[in-house]
């Protein structure tokens, strides 16, 4: 396999690395992922996280898999186990899909080390894109909100929502961020600050129930966020909170994007009623990592992702262009 | 001194005692509050807090204080300074103006501590009765979500909007109790769930974002909140994350109500814009307590309390009964 290199995930001297973003931002730590197990491991645990990026990451698992272990049977358990790592984010499935497609042709197991080059390649590309189409909405002097985290650590180029942000910045746009911090894993606060800090884009950190107060005040001109899957109807499944932030938006006139390449979109899924949801943890919510501020007794509700009704969302930022909810269906 | 003891609160062997919040659930202590100075700390760092509760507990300190400094110019200038601890809970104003009120017409400072041994009992009975009026409004098999904490913690009796779930509960109704953690402080997480715990009372701990989903899914039937200052316009300062709620309960047609004794009312404050909003350190957004998960050169936004319209609010229970936004001005 080539060498293949981003801010999360690398493949170099025949071994497949992901950056390790639970410990982020206060330590960079990279995994090595030798099987199928270790990636699956990286998957569930959100060590390696964010819709593209854990597409184009099982794809190299699944490449390097197939080097040591070519037989038909045993690569297409490994991306069974592979598909079946996270329910929601569609990417996983259909970057999957998309090299054992391929694979099928042939039944060549190099097929899958080139398709899986080919979709590194393809999402950096995605991201070049989306960060174009979306800089272009963003306005001069425009406060920005953005949930969860979108930017060079979950794709292989600039990012999806994010991406578009610092597109903006580079342009010379003066701007200012809004960063929820995203509970329960505070995605927002440990990674999406750190890249905005580390880009030098001005931002303020707040905590997700301030939002409301923030649109309130008229501190917010523009929402964007990423996705994990895109129904047919143009219902959108993101990090849990997206639905509350889109509901806001609606009801203070507030314009509420949502970017993603258009490999998100599942066209066999006809509404958001049809997206599985993945349920995490109760831990996750009791607490944050080892500290468990809340009592063990109590029960908890710990989606990890909602459904945005298509109604709400003003545009979708594809890597193909900006479509209106009846233009992407 | 009468010995005066409740949840949180205690007059006991000439000691004034409040009940360190902050270490709850994992740890009881009680903090002796021999000065104004450890009041004040005490409310400051949240130790005690609550609006009814800091109220009656900073009139617990200038009597106190009284036995010891009984010049009319120390009493004022410690009355000043307990008032200025937190600016935007009106009970603590009040309590303090009350007291002080009392003490002008003889100048008898013993007349300071009767007026706060007659505030402490008031705040128990404001509780019953508010516990009382909501319960009523409560029905069976419902399920209500509630925000920071509003129980036994915060008054000297049941609470206010967790009085009338506990009043409910105890009447024999089938209720579920959503929990909103509460960031940044988590008084939800940490003693809203605790005191359910304790009641038996079941319920289930969300993030706050996750609420516009509990909604949408049908799963709240009633929001009840409780309340730190009543403009005259019926517009509501209460913990930050209020305005979001009251929002998507707007949206999704559910009674949202605040609860509170009848002295939250602000009668010289005409509308929500006026009342003072506290800011709060930026330590609470990056992390909490000791740990810090954002980075430290990420800006903050950090109000501890928002200001809810009145056209949001359904009803107020206070202890006088229940009164629509217009009514209650």
């Amino acid at each position: 396999m080539k060498t293949l290199i981003s801010r999360a995930l690398c493949f170099e001297n025949n071994q497949l690395r992901v950056l390790d973003q639970r410990q982020l931002p206060h330590q960079e730590t990279w995994m090595i992922c030798q099987t199928i197990e270790d990636m699956v491991y990286a998957i569930q645990t959100l060590a390696v996280r964010g819709a593209p990026l854990i597409g184009v990451a099982a794809s190299l698992a699944l490449a390097q898999f197939s080097a040591k272990n070519p037989s038909k049977t045993a690569i297409e358990a490994a991306a069974q186990q592979l598909v079946l790592a996270r329910p929601t984010a569609i990417n996983l499935k259909c970057c999957i899909n998309q090299q054992l497609a391929e694979y099928h042709k042939t039944e060549d197991p190099q097929v899958l080390v080139a398709t899986a080059e080919q979709l590194f390649e393809e999402d950096s590309a995605f991201s070049e894109s989306i960060a174009n189409y979306g800089a272009n909405l963003i306005q001069d002097n425009e406060s920005i909100l953005t949930h969860c985290n979108t930017g060079r650590l979950v794709t292989t180029g600039m990012g999806t929502a994010l991406g578009a942000i610092f597109r903006a910045h580079e342009q010379g746009k003066n701007i200012h961020v809004y960063v929820n911090e995203t509970r329960p894993l505070l995605q927002g606060a440990r990674l999406t600050a750190w890249e905005l800090v580390q880009a030098g884009i001005p931002h303020t950190l707040c905590c997700d129930n301030m939002v409301g107060t923030l649109m309130q005040q008229g501190k917010i001109q523009r929402i964007i966020t990423g996705a994990d899957c895109i129904a047919a109807n143009g219902d959108t499944a993101n990090k849990i909170g997206t639905y509350t932030l889109a509901a806001l938006a609606s009801l203070h006139h507030i314009p509420f994007h949502i970017a993603a390449p258009k490999t998100t979109l599942a066209q066999d899924i006809p509404d958001g009623s049809c997206i599985p949801i993945e349920e995490r943890s109760a831990e996750e919510v009791r607490g944050f990592q080892d500290i468990q501020w809340a009592c063990a007794q109590s029960a908890v509700y710990n989606p990890a992702f909602d459904v945005t009704p298509h109604r709400w969302i003003t545009s979708f930022i594809l890597d193909n262009g900006i479509f209106t909810p009846q233009e992407v269906t």
